[in-house]
Protein backbone atom coordinates (compact mmCIF):
# COMPACT_ATOMS: atom_id res chain seq x y z
CA UNK A 1 0.00 0.00 0.00
CA UNK A 2 0.84 3.65 -0.20
CA UNK A 3 1.69 6.18 2.54
CA UNK A 4 3.56 6.04 5.94
CA UNK A 5 3.82 2.79 8.79
CA UNK A 6 1.82 3.19 11.96
CA UNK A 7 0.27 -0.13 12.30
CA UNK A 8 -1.68 -1.07 14.84
CA UNK A 9 0.72 -3.46 15.71
CA UNK A 10 4.45 -2.25 14.65
CA UNK A 11 6.17 -4.89 13.54
CA UNK A 12 8.92 -2.78 12.34
CA UNK A 13 10.85 -2.92 15.38
CA UNK A 14 13.40 0.09 16.01
CA UNK A 15 13.56 2.54 13.13
CA UNK A 16 15.48 4.90 14.91
CA UNK A 17 18.47 2.65 14.94
CA UNK A 18 19.08 2.92 11.29
CA UNK A 19 19.05 1.03 8.30
CA UNK A 20 22.09 -0.64 8.38
CA UNK A 21 21.29 -2.32 11.81
CA UNK A 22 18.30 -3.13 10.79
CA UNK A 23 19.25 -5.28 7.50
CA UNK A 24 21.72 -7.18 9.48
CA UNK A 25 19.64 -8.01 12.51
CA UNK A 26 16.15 -8.08 11.96
CA UNK A 27 15.00 -12.20 12.06
CA UNK A 28 11.42 -13.51 11.69
CA UNK A 29 11.79 -16.27 14.42
CA UNK A 30 12.46 -12.92 16.79
CA UNK A 31 9.32 -11.16 15.53
CA UNK A 32 6.72 -14.19 16.53
CA UNK A 33 4.85 -14.19 19.93
CA UNK A 34 6.78 -15.15 22.85
CA UNK A 35 4.54 -18.77 23.53
CA UNK A 36 4.91 -19.60 20.19
CA UNK A 37 8.79 -19.52 20.96
CA UNK A 38 8.06 -21.64 24.02
CA UNK A 39 6.18 -23.97 21.87
CA UNK A 40 9.39 -24.17 19.33
CA UNK A 41 11.44 -24.94 22.01
CA UNK A 42 9.99 -28.09 22.99
CA UNK A 43 11.49 -31.61 21.90
CA UNK A 44 8.34 -31.92 19.81
CA UNK A 45 6.84 -28.50 18.88
CA UNK A 46 2.72 -28.97 17.54
CA UNK A 47 4.45 -26.85 14.38
CA UNK A 48 0.52 -26.61 12.66
CA UNK A 49 -0.51 -24.71 15.71
CA UNK A 50 2.65 -22.26 15.99
CA UNK A 51 2.32 -21.91 12.20
CA UNK A 52 -1.75 -20.79 12.66
CA UNK A 53 -0.77 -18.46 15.61
CA UNK A 54 1.73 -16.74 13.43
CA UNK A 55 -0.73 -16.35 10.83
CA UNK A 56 -3.42 -14.95 13.43
CA UNK A 57 -1.58 -11.73 12.91
CA UNK A 58 -2.96 -11.00 9.43
CA UNK A 59 -6.24 -10.89 11.38
CA UNK A 60 -5.09 -8.46 14.14
CA UNK A 61 -2.80 -6.17 11.69
CA UNK A 62 -4.80 -3.51 10.21
CA UNK A 63 -3.79 -1.80 6.86
CA UNK A 64 -1.11 0.71 6.97
CA UNK A 65 -2.48 2.79 4.50
CA UNK A 66 -5.87 3.11 5.72
CA UNK A 67 -4.72 3.60 9.36
CA UNK A 68 -2.50 6.09 8.49
CA UNK A 69 -5.68 8.59 6.72
CA UNK A 70 -7.36 8.21 10.14
CA UNK A 71 -9.59 5.21 9.13
CA UNK A 72 -11.48 3.82 12.25
CA UNK A 73 -11.81 0.03 12.55
CA UNK A 74 -10.11 -0.43 9.31
CA UNK A 75 -9.60 -3.82 7.39
CA UNK A 76 -7.06 -6.42 8.36
CA UNK A 77 -4.89 -7.68 6.29
CA UNK A 78 -6.45 -11.19 5.95
CA UNK A 79 -9.61 -9.32 5.36
CA UNK A 80 -8.09 -7.76 2.02
CA UNK A 81 -6.78 -10.84 1.23
CA UNK A 82 -10.14 -12.66 1.74
CA UNK A 83 -11.74 -10.11 -1.16
CA UNK A 84 -8.97 -10.64 -3.41
CA UNK A 85 -9.51 -14.28 -3.44
CA UNK A 86 -13.16 -13.90 -3.80
CA UNK A 87 -12.44 -11.65 -7.07
CA UNK A 88 -9.97 -13.92 -8.60
CA UNK A 89 -12.98 -16.88 -8.53
CA UNK A 90 -14.76 -14.24 -11.08
CA UNK A 91 -12.10 -13.65 -13.95
CA UNK A 92 -13.35 -14.43 -17.37
CA UNK A 93 -10.04 -14.59 -19.51
CA UNK A 94 -10.40 -18.15 -19.79
CA UNK A 95 -6.17 -18.66 -20.38
CA UNK A 96 -6.06 -18.05 -16.71
CA UNK A 97 -6.52 -21.02 -13.86
CA UNK A 98 -8.79 -19.46 -11.18
CA UNK A 99 -7.61 -22.04 -8.81
CA UNK A 100 -3.90 -21.09 -8.94
CA UNK A 101 -5.03 -17.78 -8.50
CA UNK A 102 -6.99 -18.08 -5.42
CA UNK A 103 -3.98 -19.72 -3.95
CA UNK A 104 -1.60 -17.07 -5.01
CA UNK A 105 -4.10 -14.30 -3.36
CA UNK A 106 -4.02 -16.15 -0.17
CA UNK A 107 -0.49 -16.90 0.50
CA UNK A 108 0.81 -13.52 -1.48
CA UNK A 109 0.86 -10.96 1.51
CA UNK A 110 1.54 -13.85 4.14
CA UNK A 111 4.69 -12.69 5.46
CA UNK A 112 3.22 -9.55 6.69
CA UNK A 113 2.37 -11.69 9.82
CA UNK A 114 6.07 -11.12 10.54
CA UNK A 115 7.08 -7.89 8.70
CA UNK A 116 3.80 -6.02 9.36
CA UNK A 117 2.26 -3.98 6.09
CA UNK A 118 5.50 -1.51 5.24
CA UNK A 119 4.12 1.00 2.67
CA UNK A 120 6.78 1.85 -0.35
CA UNK A 121 7.50 5.68 1.75
CA UNK A 122 8.44 3.81 5.04
CA UNK A 123 11.90 4.69 6.17
CA UNK A 124 12.75 0.62 6.11
CA UNK A 125 13.53 1.35 2.42
CA UNK A 126 12.09 -1.39 -0.43
CA UNK A 127 15.00 -3.25 -0.74
CA UNK A 128 15.28 -4.18 3.21
CA UNK A 129 11.44 -4.85 2.75
CA UNK A 130 11.56 -7.52 0.20
CA UNK A 131 14.76 -8.90 2.91
CA UNK A 132 12.51 -9.36 5.85
CA UNK A 133 9.75 -10.95 3.09
CA UNK A 134 12.15 -13.23 1.85
CA UNK A 135 13.89 -14.26 5.09
CA UNK A 136 9.61 -14.65 6.69
CA UNK A 137 8.62 -16.99 3.54
CA UNK A 138 11.65 -19.23 3.86
CA UNK A 139 10.88 -18.89 7.42
CA UNK A 140 7.45 -20.33 7.79
CA UNK A 141 7.57 -22.86 4.97
CA UNK A 142 11.11 -24.64 5.89
CA UNK A 143 10.87 -24.43 9.58
CA UNK A 144 7.04 -24.26 10.23
CA UNK A 145 5.32 -26.10 7.49
CA UNK A 146 7.67 -28.49 6.31
CA UNK A 147 8.17 -30.44 9.41
CA UNK A 148 4.33 -31.11 9.36
CA UNK A 149 4.25 -31.50 5.39
CA UNK A 150 6.62 -30.73 3.10
CA UNK A 151 4.50 -30.79 0.08
CA UNK A 152 2.42 -28.01 1.25
CA UNK A 153 5.54 -26.11 1.91
CA UNK A 154 6.91 -26.06 -1.27
CA UNK A 155 3.19 -25.49 -3.09
CA UNK A 156 3.37 -22.33 -0.73
CA UNK A 157 6.82 -21.32 -1.50
CA UNK A 158 6.10 -21.77 -4.92
CA UNK A 159 3.23 -19.40 -5.02
CA UNK A 160 4.57 -17.17 -3.41
CA UNK A 161 7.36 -16.93 -5.40
CA UNK A 162 4.79 -16.93 -8.90
CA UNK A 163 3.83 -13.73 -7.10
CA UNK A 164 6.75 -11.88 -6.49
CA UNK A 165 8.44 -12.63 -9.48
CA UNK A 166 5.34 -12.64 -11.31
CA UNK A 167 6.32 -15.79 -13.66
CA UNK A 168 2.83 -16.88 -14.57
CA UNK A 169 -0.08 -15.01 -16.20
CA UNK A 170 -2.05 -16.01 -12.59
CA UNK A 171 0.70 -13.89 -10.72
CA UNK A 172 0.05 -11.03 -13.14
CA UNK A 173 -3.93 -11.11 -12.64
CA UNK A 174 -3.48 -11.36 -8.93
CA UNK A 175 -1.21 -8.41 -8.72
CA UNK A 176 -3.72 -6.31 -10.31
CA UNK A 177 -6.42 -7.49 -8.62
CA UNK A 178 -4.36 -6.82 -5.65
CA UNK A 179 -4.65 -3.00 -7.11
CA UNK A 180 -8.22 -3.28 -7.70
CA UNK A 181 -9.33 -4.71 -4.22
CA UNK A 182 -7.62 -1.45 -2.95
CA UNK A 183 -9.48 0.87 -5.06
CA UNK A 184 -12.28 -0.67 -4.19
CA UNK A 185 -12.07 -0.74 -0.52
CA UNK A 186 -10.84 3.32 -1.38
CA UNK A 187 -13.93 3.99 -2.42
CA UNK A 188 -15.92 2.37 -0.17
CA UNK A 189 -14.44 4.32 2.83
CA UNK A 190 -14.78 7.37 0.76
CA UNK A 191 -18.43 6.77 0.43
CA UNK A 192 -18.48 5.75 4.41
CA UNK A 193 -16.51 9.22 5.35
CA UNK A 194 -18.83 11.15 2.90
CA UNK A 195 -15.89 12.09 0.99
CA UNK A 196 -13.96 13.55 3.88
CA UNK A 197 -10.94 11.43 3.65
CA UNK A 198 -8.33 11.68 0.69
CA UNK A 199 -7.52 8.53 -1.47
CA UNK A 200 -6.44 10.14 -4.47
CA UNK A 201 -2.67 9.11 -4.04
CA UNK A 202 -4.24 5.31 -4.20
CA UNK A 203 -5.49 5.93 -7.28
CA UNK A 204 -2.53 6.47 -8.88
CA UNK A 205 -2.19 2.81 -9.10
CA UNK A 206 -4.41 2.44 -11.46
CA UNK A 207 -1.51 3.41 -14.37
CA UNK A 208 0.09 0.14 -13.02
CA UNK A 209 -2.69 -2.31 -13.75
CA UNK A 210 -1.36 -4.63 -16.89
CA UNK A 211 -4.30 -7.25 -17.94
CA UNK A 212 -7.24 -5.58 -20.07
CA UNK A 213 -10.16 -7.55 -17.72
CA UNK A 214 -8.80 -5.72 -14.37
CA UNK A 215 -8.81 -2.53 -16.29
CA UNK A 216 -12.13 -3.12 -17.51
CA UNK A 217 -13.37 -3.14 -14.10
CA UNK A 218 -10.98 -0.43 -12.57
CA UNK A 219 -12.38 2.06 -15.37
CA UNK A 220 -15.75 2.09 -14.61
CA UNK A 221 -14.74 2.21 -10.98
CA UNK A 222 -13.18 4.96 -11.81
CA UNK A 223 -15.76 6.49 -13.47
CA UNK A 224 -18.00 5.64 -10.94
CA UNK A 225 -15.69 7.99 -8.14
CA UNK A 226 -15.81 11.03 -10.15
CA UNK A 227 -19.60 10.69 -10.63
CA UNK A 228 -19.70 10.08 -6.85
CA UNK A 229 -17.65 13.59 -5.73
CA UNK A 230 -19.10 15.50 -8.67
CA UNK A 231 -22.72 14.66 -7.08
CA UNK A 232 -21.23 14.84 -3.57
CA UNK A 233 -19.69 18.81 -4.61
CA UNK A 234 -23.26 19.74 -6.40
CA UNK A 235 -24.86 18.69 -3.14
CA UNK A 236 -22.83 20.86 -1.03
CA UNK A 237 -22.97 23.65 -3.53
CA UNK A 238 -26.90 23.71 -3.34
CA UNK B 1 -20.60 -20.12 16.12
CA UNK B 2 -22.29 -21.05 19.20
CA UNK B 3 -23.84 -18.40 21.96
CA UNK B 4 -26.64 -15.83 20.99
CA UNK B 5 -26.19 -13.18 18.15
CA UNK B 6 -25.34 -9.09 19.21
CA UNK B 7 -23.80 -9.01 15.70
CA UNK B 8 -21.39 -5.24 15.55
CA UNK B 9 -23.91 -4.49 12.52
CA UNK B 10 -27.27 -6.60 12.66
CA UNK B 11 -28.04 -8.23 9.84
CA UNK B 12 -31.65 -9.92 11.51
CA UNK B 13 -33.92 -7.50 11.25
CA UNK B 14 -36.83 -7.11 13.01
CA UNK B 15 -36.53 -10.17 15.69
CA UNK B 16 -39.16 -8.52 17.86
CA UNK B 17 -41.76 -8.92 14.99
CA UNK B 18 -42.04 -12.58 15.63
CA UNK B 19 -40.91 -15.52 13.36
CA UNK B 20 -43.65 -15.66 10.99
CA UNK B 21 -43.00 -12.15 9.69
CA UNK B 22 -39.55 -12.92 9.79
CA UNK B 23 -39.28 -16.13 7.79
CA UNK B 24 -41.86 -14.69 5.05
CA UNK B 25 -40.30 -11.26 4.90
CA UNK B 26 -36.61 -11.39 5.11
CA UNK B 27 -35.20 -10.88 1.68
CA UNK B 28 -31.45 -10.54 0.64
CA UNK B 29 -32.21 -8.23 -1.70
CA UNK B 30 -33.61 -5.83 0.92
CA UNK B 31 -30.22 -6.27 3.22
CA UNK B 32 -27.95 -5.00 0.79
CA UNK B 33 -26.75 -1.12 1.68
CA UNK B 34 -28.77 1.64 -0.11
CA UNK B 35 -25.55 2.25 -2.60
CA UNK B 36 -25.46 -1.00 -3.97
CA UNK B 37 -29.34 -0.85 -4.78
CA UNK B 38 -29.27 2.04 -6.34
CA UNK B 39 -26.21 0.58 -8.53
CA UNK B 40 -28.48 -2.58 -8.97
CA UNK B 41 -31.23 -0.36 -10.57
CA UNK B 42 -29.51 1.51 -12.92
CA UNK B 43 -29.75 0.05 -16.85
CA UNK B 44 -26.62 -0.81 -17.00
CA UNK B 45 -25.21 -2.15 -13.31
CA UNK B 46 -21.84 -2.75 -12.66
CA UNK B 47 -22.45 -5.87 -11.11
CA UNK B 48 -19.21 -6.58 -9.72
CA UNK B 49 -18.50 -3.65 -8.26
CA UNK B 50 -21.95 -4.46 -6.54
CA UNK B 51 -20.90 -8.25 -5.42
CA UNK B 52 -17.99 -6.96 -4.26
CA UNK B 53 -19.68 -4.26 -1.76
CA UNK B 54 -22.11 -6.73 -0.40
CA UNK B 55 -19.05 -8.84 0.55
CA UNK B 56 -17.14 -5.82 2.03
CA UNK B 57 -19.73 -7.01 5.13
CA UNK B 58 -18.07 -9.85 5.83
CA UNK B 59 -14.74 -7.78 6.59
CA UNK B 60 -17.49 -5.31 8.55
CA UNK B 61 -19.64 -7.78 10.17
CA UNK B 62 -17.43 -9.55 13.31
CA UNK B 63 -17.75 -13.10 14.42
CA UNK B 64 -21.12 -13.32 17.08
CA UNK B 65 -19.40 -15.85 19.21
CA UNK B 66 -16.89 -13.54 19.95
CA UNK B 67 -18.85 -10.54 20.22
CA UNK B 68 -21.30 -12.17 22.90
CA UNK B 69 -18.08 -13.17 24.91
CA UNK B 70 -17.26 -9.44 25.30
CA UNK B 71 -13.77 -10.25 23.07
CA UNK B 72 -12.83 -6.24 22.07
CA UNK B 73 -12.12 -5.78 18.66
CA UNK B 74 -12.74 -9.63 17.48
CA UNK B 75 -12.22 -11.47 14.13
CA UNK B 76 -14.05 -10.29 11.18
CA UNK B 77 -15.85 -13.18 9.80
CA UNK B 78 -13.62 -12.86 6.55
CA UNK B 79 -10.85 -13.30 8.91
CA UNK B 80 -11.94 -16.63 9.87
CA UNK B 81 -12.68 -18.13 6.46
CA UNK B 82 -9.08 -16.64 5.50
CA UNK B 83 -7.13 -18.31 8.37
CA UNK B 84 -9.42 -21.46 7.84
CA UNK B 85 -8.46 -21.53 3.91
CA UNK B 86 -4.91 -21.82 4.71
CA UNK B 87 -5.41 -24.48 7.03
CA UNK B 88 -6.60 -26.45 4.28
CA UNK B 89 -3.77 -25.62 1.99
CA UNK B 90 -1.70 -28.02 4.99
CA UNK B 91 -3.85 -31.46 4.43
CA UNK B 92 -1.73 -34.86 4.49
CA UNK B 93 -4.62 -37.10 3.44
CA UNK B 94 -3.48 -37.78 0.10
CA UNK B 95 -6.68 -38.43 -1.52
CA UNK B 96 -7.78 -34.52 -0.93
CA UNK B 97 -8.21 -32.09 -3.42
CA UNK B 98 -6.75 -29.01 -1.69
CA UNK B 99 -7.35 -26.54 -3.92
CA UNK B 100 -10.89 -27.41 -3.69
CA UNK B 101 -11.01 -27.08 -0.14
CA UNK B 102 -9.45 -23.86 0.11
CA UNK B 103 -12.53 -22.83 -2.57
CA UNK B 104 -15.32 -24.23 -0.27
CA UNK B 105 -13.53 -22.51 2.49
CA UNK B 106 -13.56 -19.41 0.87
CA UNK B 107 -16.97 -19.37 0.04
CA UNK B 108 -18.78 -21.21 2.78
CA UNK B 109 -19.41 -18.52 5.05
CA UNK B 110 -20.22 -15.92 1.81
CA UNK B 111 -24.17 -15.94 2.30
CA UNK B 112 -23.42 -14.48 6.09
CA UNK B 113 -22.75 -11.31 3.74
CA UNK B 114 -26.34 -10.20 4.22
CA UNK B 115 -27.24 -12.95 6.35
CA UNK B 116 -24.98 -12.17 9.60
CA UNK B 117 -23.47 -14.52 11.45
CA UNK B 118 -26.53 -16.41 13.36
CA UNK B 119 -25.78 -18.87 16.20
CA UNK B 120 -27.39 -21.96 16.70
CA UNK B 121 -29.27 -20.74 19.88
CA UNK B 122 -30.40 -17.93 18.22
CA UNK B 123 -34.56 -17.01 18.27
CA UNK B 124 -34.53 -17.03 14.15
CA UNK B 125 -34.29 -20.96 14.67
CA UNK B 126 -32.42 -22.82 12.48
CA UNK B 127 -34.92 -23.61 9.94
CA UNK B 128 -35.10 -19.61 8.83
CA UNK B 129 -31.10 -19.20 9.13
CA UNK B 130 -30.48 -22.21 6.25
CA UNK B 131 -33.51 -20.69 4.72
CA UNK B 132 -31.88 -16.78 4.44
CA UNK B 133 -28.74 -18.46 3.62
CA UNK B 134 -30.12 -20.04 0.44
CA UNK B 135 -31.86 -17.22 -0.52
CA UNK B 136 -28.92 -15.15 -0.17
CA UNK B 137 -26.52 -17.66 -2.21
CA UNK B 138 -28.92 -17.64 -5.02
CA UNK B 139 -28.96 -14.23 -4.73
CA UNK B 140 -25.30 -13.59 -5.18
CA UNK B 141 -24.95 -16.14 -7.66
CA UNK B 142 -28.21 -15.31 -9.82
CA UNK B 143 -28.68 -11.91 -9.81
CA UNK B 144 -24.94 -10.72 -9.35
CA UNK B 145 -22.26 -13.09 -10.76
CA UNK B 146 -24.18 -14.45 -13.27
CA UNK B 147 -24.07 -11.12 -15.19
CA UNK B 148 -21.15 -11.19 -15.47
CA UNK B 149 -19.76 -14.61 -15.23
CA UNK B 150 -22.11 -17.55 -15.63
CA UNK B 151 -18.72 -20.05 -15.23
CA UNK B 152 -18.18 -18.31 -12.10
CA UNK B 153 -21.82 -18.37 -10.47
CA UNK B 154 -22.20 -22.00 -11.34
CA UNK B 155 -18.81 -22.85 -9.53
CA UNK B 156 -19.39 -20.59 -6.58
CA UNK B 157 -22.98 -22.61 -6.00
CA UNK B 158 -21.38 -25.88 -6.69
CA UNK B 159 -19.04 -25.29 -3.96
CA UNK B 160 -20.90 -23.89 -1.42
CA UNK B 161 -23.81 -26.97 -2.04
CA UNK B 162 -20.93 -29.02 -1.63
CA UNK B 163 -20.17 -27.59 1.88
CA UNK B 164 -23.86 -27.27 2.75
CA UNK B 165 -24.61 -31.17 1.83
CA UNK B 166 -20.94 -32.35 2.80
CA UNK B 167 -20.97 -34.30 -0.79
CA UNK B 168 -17.87 -34.53 -0.84
CA UNK B 169 -14.44 -35.74 0.94
CA UNK B 170 -12.91 -31.72 0.33
CA UNK B 171 -16.20 -30.50 2.03
CA UNK B 172 -16.13 -33.33 5.01
CA UNK B 173 -12.70 -31.50 5.82
CA UNK B 174 -13.57 -28.01 5.59
CA UNK B 175 -16.26 -28.81 8.22
CA UNK B 176 -14.15 -30.08 10.48
CA UNK B 177 -11.45 -27.21 9.56
CA UNK B 178 -14.31 -24.35 10.06
CA UNK B 179 -14.34 -25.87 13.77
CA UNK B 180 -10.97 -26.47 14.59
CA UNK B 181 -10.17 -23.02 13.25
CA UNK B 182 -12.68 -21.79 15.72
CA UNK B 183 -11.11 -23.78 18.79
CA UNK B 184 -7.48 -22.52 17.77
CA UNK B 185 -9.06 -18.51 17.53
CA UNK B 186 -10.24 -19.52 20.82
CA UNK B 187 -7.59 -20.42 22.59
CA UNK B 188 -5.47 -17.49 21.54
CA UNK B 189 -8.63 -15.28 23.18
CA UNK B 190 -8.19 -17.37 26.06
CA UNK B 191 -4.12 -16.61 26.34
CA UNK B 192 -5.44 -12.83 25.24
CA UNK B 193 -7.38 -12.27 28.14
CA UNK B 194 -5.11 -14.70 30.55
CA UNK B 195 -8.09 -17.04 31.17
CA UNK B 196 -10.73 -14.40 32.10
CA UNK B 197 -12.84 -15.48 29.27
CA UNK B 198 -15.13 -18.97 29.49
CA UNK B 199 -14.76 -20.36 26.15
CA UNK B 200 -15.95 -24.21 27.53
CA UNK B 201 -19.38 -24.22 24.87
CA UNK B 202 -16.73 -23.76 21.94
CA UNK B 203 -14.57 -26.84 23.06
CA UNK B 204 -18.23 -28.49 22.66
CA UNK B 205 -17.62 -28.84 18.83
CA UNK B 206 -14.58 -31.03 19.60
CA UNK B 207 -17.04 -34.30 19.76
CA UNK B 208 -18.09 -33.57 15.95
CA UNK B 209 -15.06 -33.59 14.23
CA UNK B 210 -14.81 -36.68 12.11
CA UNK B 211 -11.08 -37.23 10.13
CA UNK B 212 -8.58 -38.52 11.44
CA UNK B 213 -6.00 -35.85 10.35
CA UNK B 214 -7.69 -32.89 11.76
CA UNK B 215 -8.70 -35.17 15.05
CA UNK B 216 -4.88 -35.16 15.65
CA UNK B 217 -4.75 -31.29 15.20
CA UNK B 218 -8.04 -30.97 17.84
CA UNK B 219 -6.47 -33.21 20.03
CA UNK B 220 -3.17 -31.82 20.21
CA UNK B 221 -4.87 -28.56 20.75
CA UNK B 222 -6.71 -29.22 24.00
CA UNK B 223 -3.84 -31.06 25.55
CA UNK B 224 -2.37 -27.57 25.63
CA UNK B 225 -5.41 -25.93 26.39
CA UNK B 226 -5.69 -27.59 29.45
CA UNK B 227 -1.85 -27.65 30.45
CA UNK B 228 -2.46 -23.77 29.78
CA UNK B 229 -5.21 -23.82 32.22
CA UNK B 230 -3.19 -26.08 34.92
CA UNK B 231 -0.18 -23.68 34.71
CA UNK B 232 -2.46 -20.73 35.46
CA UNK B 233 -4.42 -21.90 38.54
CA UNK B 234 -0.86 -23.51 39.72
CA UNK B 235 0.60 -19.74 38.83
CA UNK B 236 -2.49 -18.06 40.76
CA UNK B 237 -2.31 -20.21 44.04
CA UNK B 238 1.21 -20.23 44.60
Amino acid sequence: MTATITNKKSCSGSVEAGKTRLTTEWKPESQVPQYVKNELSKPHPNYILAFLNVVQQLKIQRRTGYLDLGIKECESISDHMYRLSIITMLIKDSRVNRDKCVRIALVHDIAESLVGDITPVDPIGKEEKHRREWETIKYLCNALIKPYNEIAAKEIMDDWLAYENVTSLEARYVKDIDKYEMLVQCFEYEREYKGTKNFDDFFGAVASIKTDEVKGWTSDLVVQRQKYFADLTQSITK
